[in-house]
Order: C-alpha cells, then sequence, then structure tokens
C-alpha cells in the first residue's frame, strides 16, 4: 500500500485551515465533492498526514494545529461540529532569513513544504523554499512572491531532485480562471475584445494583507489574463464577507458586424475552499514527483498557476 | 485565384440579412471585427456571392435581396447607411415537398445553400435539403429541424460526394456557447455542479417563432449542455429587444469542502450576428469541402452546430 | 388583555405553511427579524390562533395542520427542528359553490378567514367569501382572483360590517414590489423610461400553478407596475428552487442630454416567506377592523396589495 | 417675460460640459428626455445663460467655453456634431484663497455661482463663496468639501438675503440614489438588513481625483446612506469607461421566518448626465429664491444633496 504524504505547511491562516477541515470532512463521510482528482497517482484526498507546521501570531503559535486554524482572524467555516485534536504543535516561523537551519531541522523526514503565508515577504518565502532544499523536501509556494520564478534556485532544487512548484496559486474556481475562460472563449468564437474589467471583494485576513499589498498580486493577475485590454479594481476588503469572495467581472466585444456583445459575470466563491482544493492536488503532485525522483518544475501544475516560472516578476 | 462561393440562401430572415450586410462592410471598410476566420482555405470573408434567394413572405417575394433583408419583421440593423442593389430578386420558396424539382433548377450552378428558415418546418427543411441534392449543392441546415441527423439522407449526400451539415446552428457567441463553457470549466476544475438554469428573451421573429414552437429547440439546447442539472426556463418574446438577445446564466455548485460556489451571467448579442457569424464559416467549409470532393458532414464544423449527426432527435 | 384572533385558513400551502412556521419561531425565540409591524393595533406576531384549516388534496385533509403543511409538493422550510400538533385537523375544502353552508358552519367562531388557494379558481374564491359572509367574519383574498373587485360582493360586506381585503398580495419584497420602487424613483428623478422587463422563476406548487395558468397573475402585475413600457416575460417553472423565487429586472432609461441608463436587478426571496410576512399584517389589520366594526375595503390595506377594488379585472 | 439666469460656472469639467451640452440640445430640438422639471418657478431648460466660467488648466483658460469643454481629460460626449461658439472666454480661476477680490468682480451682473470644480480643495470652494457672497451672487457647492455645513458662512449667505447650497450633489440617478432607495424600501417592507455594500468604477477626471482623495466623498455617500451596516468598496478608476460610471450594488437581507433575501444591482449611468441633470434644478432653484429675497439654504433642494446642512463635515 502507498504511504501518506508527510506534510508541513507554513501559515496557519484560512487556507490551511480549509485543507485540513477539508480532509478531515472527506475522511469521516467519504465525501468527493468538489474534489478534482479523488486519486492522484495513487494517492487519495485522505493521504495526507501533516506533520508540522508554522505560523507568526501569538495566538497560533504553542497551540494544538486544529484549534490553530480557527484562531481569528481566521473565520473559514467551521465544516463539521468537531475536530479532534492534530496532536501537532503549531511552531514559531521565520521573519525573514535568520533561522533556516532551525526550520531545516524541524523538517526531518517532510516530503513537502506547502508555503501558505500571506503574500508580500518574499524574503520570507525564499528562506523557507532554503529550509526545504536543506532538508530534501519538496516546496510549493502558493504566494505571487517570486520562489519559483527565481531561475537559480529553480536550478537548485532541479539539480537536488526536488520539485519547486509555483508561483501564485490559482484559485480553484475564482475570478482570474473563470475570466480567463470567458476571454478564451471569445477569441475562439472570433470576437473581438473591446475592454474588460475585474472587481474583487473579500472578507478574509489574506484579502485584507492583498489590500494594502496589492502590487505583487496585481501584476501576477494580469499575467493570467494575458491582455492589455483587462483593467483590474482595486480589491475591496469588505469584513462582513467573511470566507467569501465576490467578483464582479464584465466584458464588452463586438461580433459579426461590429455589433455589441455584453458579458457580465456575478461570482461568489469561498476563497480558501477555491486554495484548498488545488493544494490538495499541489500536495499529492509534488509527493509524487519527489517520490520519482523528478526535481525542479513539474510541467503538469501549469493550470493550477497564475505565475510559473517563465512570467514577469 | 480562388473563385468565390456560389451561395443560395433560403429564408430572408434577420440571420440572412446580417450575413449579407456584414459581408458589404467587410467589402467596403475590410473590417475584420468579430470575424473568427478571415481566411477559409484561401476564401476570404468577401470571397461570397449570393446567386439566389428564396423567402415565403409577400413583402419579400419578388423583391431585390438588399431591399428584402430590411422588410417587417425583420429588424436588424442597418449597419450602414446605404447598400446598393444585390441584382438577385428573392423568389417564392417550398411550403412541405411540393415543388422539389422547380427549386432544383434554380439551384442551376450554386454550390452551396445555406437553409437559414425559421425552426419547425422539418418537411420543407428535408425539401430544400432534396432540392440541393439533386442540383449538386453542398447543403447547411442551420435549423433544429433534424436534417443531418437523417441518416439515410447523410449517406445520400455522402454518396453524392456532397457535404451535408446540421443541425441547429450554435450562435458565435450565445447562451448555449457561454453556458457550455462555463459548465466544462466547473467539471475541469473538479466542482460539482448542483444546479444550473438558463433564461433567454429576445426580440427578433425567429424568436417569436421559438417561443412558439419550442420543443424542437430545447431538446437542442438541452444536446449542447448535456446535464440533467441545467433548467431552460420558457423563451421570452419581448419586442422592444429588437435584435438583441438576452440571457440570463445561473450555476449553483460546491467545491472543496463542499462550499457554495455561485455564478451569475448576464450576457447581452445580437442573435443575428451570432448566426451570421458562424454562416460565413459554414458557407466557406461547406464549398471547400465540396471543392474537395468530400461529401457528408464534415467533422470540423463540430463546434459550430448544437445537435450534430448522432445526437437526440 | 387583548385576545387572539381567532382564523380560518383556506389552502395549506407554502404560504399557509410560512405563516404557520413563522408564527411558531417567533413564539418560541421572540424573533422579529423581517417582521414589518410587531404590533398592529395591540395585536403581536404570536396573537394569532389558527381554528379552522381547508385544503383539497388527499394528502393534507384528515391530517393535522402542523403535519399536513410539510405534505407535497410544500417545499417550505422546515425553519425549526420540531413543530408540536396543532390540534386543528385539515378539512376537505369547496370545489366550486356546493356547500357554502357547511363551510359557514365550520367558521363559527372565527374573526377572519385567509382565503391563500391557488389563483385561477375565481368561482371557489368567491363561495369561501360568501360562506365568510354568513359565518360573520372578514375576509381576505390574497389570489389574483377578482373578489375585493367584485363591487357588489364589497357592499354586502360593508353593510355587515365586516372587512373584505384583496385581491392579489403584494409579496412583502418581491419583484413587483422592486420594479414599482424603481420605476417610481426612475420618474421621481426626472429619468424617462424607454423599456423594461420582469423575469420570474420559482420552483413552488403555486409558482406551477401560475405558469398554467398565467393570463389572471400577468393582468395583475402589470396593474402593479402601471406603464405600457414593462413588459413581463413567461414565467419559467425551474423545480430545482425550491421555495425560492428569482427575479431579473432590467429597466432601460434615458437621462439628461438623452444618454443611457441601464438598469439591472436581480433578486432572490422565497416566495412562502414573502406571501406570510404580509399575510400576519392582513389579517391583524382585518381582525382590528372586523374589531371596530369598519366593514368593507380598509385603505390602509392598499400598499400590500397588487389588484385593489377599481383596479382592471 | 421671465429674464435669464445669469451663471458662473466655476471649474469646467466634464458636469460643465453636460450642462451646457443638455441645454443647446434642448434649445434646438426641444427635448425634455431625462428633464426632472420641466419649469422651476417659470423658468426652463434653456433660460440660462452662462455668463463666466473659471478653470485652471492652461489647456482651457483662454478658450472659447464651447471649445474648452471638449478639452481632455473632459471626455464626455459631444451630444451633437456642432456646438456654436459661447462667446464667452475661460478665465484663470483661483487656488485657494488669493484672488478673491478679482473674481467677486468678474462675478458682476451674475446671479448664480455653480462651483463645480473637482472635490478635495475645501480652501478653494470657500473662497469661491466668499467671492459669490461679494459680489451678490447665490453659491452652489456641488463637491463634498463643506461649504454649506460652514454654520457661519450660511449664517453670513442667509443675511445677505442670498442662497447657500450644498453639499455634494446627490446625482440625478446614482448609486448612492438608488442604493438609498433600496435600503427604504427594505425597511418600509418590514426587512432586516444583513449587510450591503456598493462598488463604484468609473473613467472620467473628477472620478480619477474622487480615487486618489476618497476620504471625505466617502463620508459623504454614508450620510447619505444612513446604516452602518453599509460599506463602501474603494472606488475603481478604469479609463476605458469614459464618461460612464458603473455600480455594483449588494444588499443581504432577511425576512418572514428569518428567509434569506438578496438583491443584486448593476446600475450603468452617464454620470456627467447625471450631475448636469441636478444642476439644471439646483440653478434654477437658486435663482428663483435669490429673485424672492430667500437667503441661507433653500429646503426644497434637500432631495438633490447628500450632504446637506447639519450632517456629518
Amino acid at each position: 500500500m502507498i504511504e501518506n504524504v508527510t506534510l508541513a505547511v507554513v501559515g496557519v491562516g484560512n487556507n490551511t485551515s480549509a485543507l485540513i477541515q477539508g480532509v478531515n470532512l472527506h475522511r469521516r463521510t467519504g465525501t468527493l465533492v468538489g474534489v478534482r482528482h479523488p486519486e492522484v497517482d495513487g494517492l487519495g484526498v485522505g493521504d495526507i498526514d501533516i506533520v508540522a507546521a508554522f505560523a507568526l501570531s501569538d495566538g497560533k503559535v504553542g497551540r494544538d494545529l486544529h484549534e490553530a486554524i480557527f484562531v481569528p482572524p481566521n473565520n473559514f467555516g467551521p465544516l463539521e461540529a468537531e475536530l479532534p485534536p492534530a496532536g501537532v504543535t503549531v511552531r514559531r516561523g521565520l521573519v525573514g532569513a535568520e533561522g533556516i537551519d532551525e526550520v531545516a531541522a524541524a523538517l526531518d523526514g517532510v516530503e513537502v513544504v506547502l508555503y501558505s503565508a500571506p503574500s508580500g515577504r518574499p524574503g520570507t518565502a525564499l528562506a523557507y523554499a532554503e529550509a526545504a532544499l536543506r532538508a530534501g523536501a519538496a516546496f510549493i509556494n502558493t504566494t505571487a512572491d517570486p520562489v519559483a520564478r527565481d531561475a537559480q534556485l529553480l536550478g537548485r532544487f532541479e539539480a537536488a531532485g526536488l520539485p519547486l512548484i509555483g508561483d501564485d496559486l490559482a484559485s480553484q474556481f475564482g475570478s482570474s480562471v473563470v475570466h480567463r475562460a470567458l476571454l478564451r472563449l471569445l477569441d475562439e468564437r472570433g470576437l473581438t475584445l473591446i475592454s474588460s474589467y475585474q472587481v474583487n471583494l473579500g472578507g478574509t485576513e489574506d484579502f485584507r494583507n492583498l489590500v494594502e499589498n496589492p502590487s505583487t498580486k496585481k501584476q501576477s493577475k494580469l499575467n493570467a489574463l494575458g491582455s492589455d485590454r483587462v483593467q483590474m479594481a482595486p480589491l475591496g476588503y469588505l469584513p462582513h464577507l467573511g470566507s467569501q469572495k465576490v467578483a464582479h467581472i464584465n466584458i464588452e466585444a463586438q461580433g459579426w458586424g461590429e455589433t455589441s456583445v455584453n458579458l457580465d459575470v456575478h461570482l461568489k466563491v469561498h476563497d480558501p475552499s477555491g486554495a484548498a482544493g488545488v493544494n490538495i492536488d499541489l500536495v499529492r503532485l509534488a509527493a509524487s514527483a519527489k517520490r520519482a525522483g523528478r526535481g525542479g518544475y513539474p510541467p503538469e501544475v501549469a493550470s493550477l498557476l497564475k505565475s510559473p516560472p517563465g512570467t514577469a516578476v
């Protein structure tokens, strides 16, 4: 029988919470609702064991992981009435590059490191990647900070036979995915794009972070959409939305005979679910690639990322 | 140099009007806005000559084609201030199977017959197909009536080396195309569809016909969407919309952790443009297949039709 | 202390179910969420006792009222985990005018009759009104069938000192209410209405009835909107919506300088709640008017009805 | 016969452009489309003569007013093919408090000063008000800067028998007006508001100014909506929208039985038209009040302003 993936998570925010809660829901009920791949190279949704977790906030550090995921500002779920203790205590994480060796030591026996902290701290992201490399673990960067786009670092992972996956998670079903699909459809059908915009509103702490550090993320979004006729409205942090994210997408185009085509989309999703639904695949893909000795960037993850190696930083 | 396609049109409604007006706009200005394929096997958008036209209404029969396309209830355009006479007089068309030979005679020298009459007259559609077959012309059925889905008839076209294309035009960019793309995206991303509906409102005569004969069309729509969780609301004929068509599409789904995903789309298009933008390709594909001696159903048209051969009647 | 209203309900569909469930929720929790008038002339939300109920379906007749409200096709709620027995057994109701005296006898001691059966059976509606008159009870017609618009009948209620309220309930917050408010706002602000439409989709049995008998209702809707530039799309019965009703409202107008103004509204409500939230007021207003000896149509109910006395039948 | 109003405009942006173009369209065609009051105390839409104009940009100062209104970044219209010269040359305006006397001198013979510069320069707004006071003219402040809310200044206008109107124009039909009407409707119908948000996107220079100086405006918006459950998303400046403004309004509420009510509105207007459609009334009301010797704040303008005297600054 295949062995469970040993996973370390960096960041104990909503996305990590959704991953953990969803895995537990699956283990208890067998649900495959919203699951993209019931199996990835033989690994099921429940075949993941979190063995280490890192966070920065005093409210989370030192706590059992299954308690820490409900500490505010986290506001996802709960999906179920009860969650038994994880048996994993949240450790204090890195700020910048100091302490890499200690983290590397803590990663002993870990196959995959899922870096799921807020975007906007590129130095810290690179430090964790370095720790993973030293510990012999695959690394997944779900933030918009450039890690997999760092060609030199990617080369070192490749040489070490360790997968390096990133950057910037494309939500399982978020505004970028829908917007891109519609723009592609427009193009396939031969319509001419006149203008387009996207408005994103959210109520999570991750979202508040993006509002305050919009630049990296915005470029990553535009990388994903790939047209200079698309405009991004400023992100709106509306606390009452909780873990829900709301997007308004508009597309103005012209069809045959230069007649107008208008398309307006109103999308409501739970952002942490959208992240976890992709992370569950990335973790298994990373483990599988590592076990097969395939280092570097595994091309099969391309559709799950907004800014893969080679795109603009 | 490649020769222009000689085309006969059956039905002088909005869709034929949009085809004619768009071709003329292109010829005058060179515009390629909303054009899917500037060239199809060497045939440009302007390389089509309409040499015969059939209609039933007294207001259109006997008139120059470029006048007839503006006779009510037609309400598309005008796209341009002026349109010179076509030099083609609209002939009285078939009702049912009588008069096939006369039509076949009138189709002498015609390469492609574009059947663009209202849906809901299957006998008449088959009669025109028969006439095309006798005259040695390719036949395109843009209505929801089963013609290309008639296996026996398809065999005869194939044997004669004549293309037979149908059934039921998928608009260049209409509610079916968008709805299908979004359902496919949902599926690709691993979401679980809970329910979905589609509301279509329009103001053209074609639309009024569909409202009064909804059954064939509705099945064809559902063929295109391919899920039993999708419901079609009754079509709404709202005259003030003119040639505009409005659709409201709703999708309710669940993602990771069984959280809700809601997607609402509001789409506004000009229906006759959506038809003409596809017909301009079908006509050129039919001509090209015919010139190459390829009879029967050309598989390259699949994405342009809602009910190709093999789908439910 | 003020005495509770004694109420008989005709029709044990979703609207009656919502009224009963909402009253019980209020009694248990004290909630005033969604309540327009905590008190009407001293009568609170909980001060209503249902003492008789009439229905036609075999599944409901003979059952305790609190069981009958959950019998399919009813599909509203349940709002709470448990509902104790009502102690009222559902009686077999009228079909047409036969049996009025028996019903009148069963209404002995009843202050208010709430007629909440499906629209489209005007004879039956009038028969119940007649029974109420004979029994000395106020009568409320929530259907689109003309009862309060019957001038002769209204005169008889007036003469008897009994309130007669109708016709056609304006939902507490439905598409008509919102549409009318927006058209009025447009007018107040000096904009010029160009066109407008309304699409209504629902999944209740009442809705299915309306789809099959649209004429009365549609006229009543247009009475409520009062403009010939407004078009109603056909009602769409989409079972998966359950007790939810969805409306799409579009308004196209022009402002200063003849520039365009577009307004699109997407409204989702629970139809039975919208009815019950008004019925709770109508019942108390009817009881209060009756207790004060005020017969006929009480003008204070005007904003709660779509087709009050004097409007088109 | 009544005499035309003599008007000075401060700010030659889109709003002034729309006022001028609309008045000229009315004079030429007689159109009353989008006009709230064909007459105000005998003054028609065309009974306004602009006799002075002030601006700051080099591209506008020194030019004929009818040319200046089309100088970028202005992007409203043109509504008509041609506009004859105004015969009024745009003067260089104030920056802060210096030069008040010169402006006062230039206002000789002017009845009404319409202050229509960008929001966010309170000192300049007050300086123009001072100049109007010295010149004996009524003053209208359409910006969010506090002028009419300055109690001391209001007292001086009152004492001088001069109307002072402000602050912050409520567009004839913009997101605030629609949002407020819907929240009021909700309340009237007895629903309980849970949450609400408003997103505003625009493409004018005025809009760009608001994006860069959001604070004053946002408070003024919230004054207008009057609920702490309403959240404003950051304004989005999307140049491609031109003079169009797009708003997305969401309202989440609960009705009877605590069931959910969702309302989403998508509104598209031309912002300068919305301003001009109100300014045409304010100017005539100001002139009429002045002619009647009524100084201070005329209460009949209340519905046209977001932050009248007495509301928060």
